[in-house]
């Protein structure tokens, strides 16, 4: 039943979040207990200038 | 004055959104009793290869 | 496969929830056309203290 | 540590944003006593058709 | 319109979130151009039990 | 960088939570390639009563 978002910088491949939802999927599993298929694991891309830390955006940062 | 936050898959029309959001505000002003101005519905959409059921993202699950 | 959170102050009965999330997952259901059993309603309670309006917390308001 | 998260209608610019990002972290140093690299302001940009108020999608309702 | 979610540790005073909840909406207002009315600040406190650094819960970190 | 919420029911015990966080946090370093320090993972527990699956609220469909 659990709901998990990922939310990151954008650039990662489709690959990159099939492998992560299935290793955060594993690990819900394995340790809350849940059954497999009632786990969801959005993914949601921001670009670094929607991103800030520390009071800037984060494409200004670097 | 809630918030109401609806994330599904993309593809949904205006139309669609609009007559969801009709039905969702109407709900909430009867059941909950809020004004009616002060309701928001958000929609929030996803591509099928950022949802992951199961482990696995949904554009490889179909 | 929707996900809807539905964000309101605090003061609801149970029996209100249960009404909302059948209203709501209804209204999914029949224009979005998601199959009945993927759809999540998730509410999460707020008080006034923590909800502000125009800049001034709602308890504060009134 | 803490995460704003700022939801708005799409059409600000980089210009403010990163200058909503300074004030808002700003006032959540001075107010709250976070260090400051620990603060994170994300943005969501929305479209108006994504976004109902008071049960009109708010392209509509202008 | 914009809707603003703080999400920060618990232990923040009422006088601290409405101080807060003020200098994020002048903000939004003053950079942005909302009217004042539409603006939402919302607080949502976790335990540091809830939030994890680094892969360790915060109240562990310390 | 990244910021992952686990919205899950209540009952989960902070040992359970702490393995949930580093085995997420691990996945995220090795496969996204973030640095470990900036990665948060944020848990909001819900009662049954506030999570509804197929418009009916989780603790009746028990």
């Amino acid at each position: 039943m659990p709901v998990i978002t990922v939310r990151l910088w954008e650039g990662r491949t489709r690959r990159q979040k099939a492998e992560l939802a299935r290793r955060i999927t594993d690990a819900v599993v394995e340790i809350a207990g849940c059954e497999r298929d009632t786990v969801r694991v959005i993914f949601e891309d921001f670009a670094k200038s929607d991103w800030a830390v520390g009071g800037r955006l984060a494409d200004e940062a670097e």
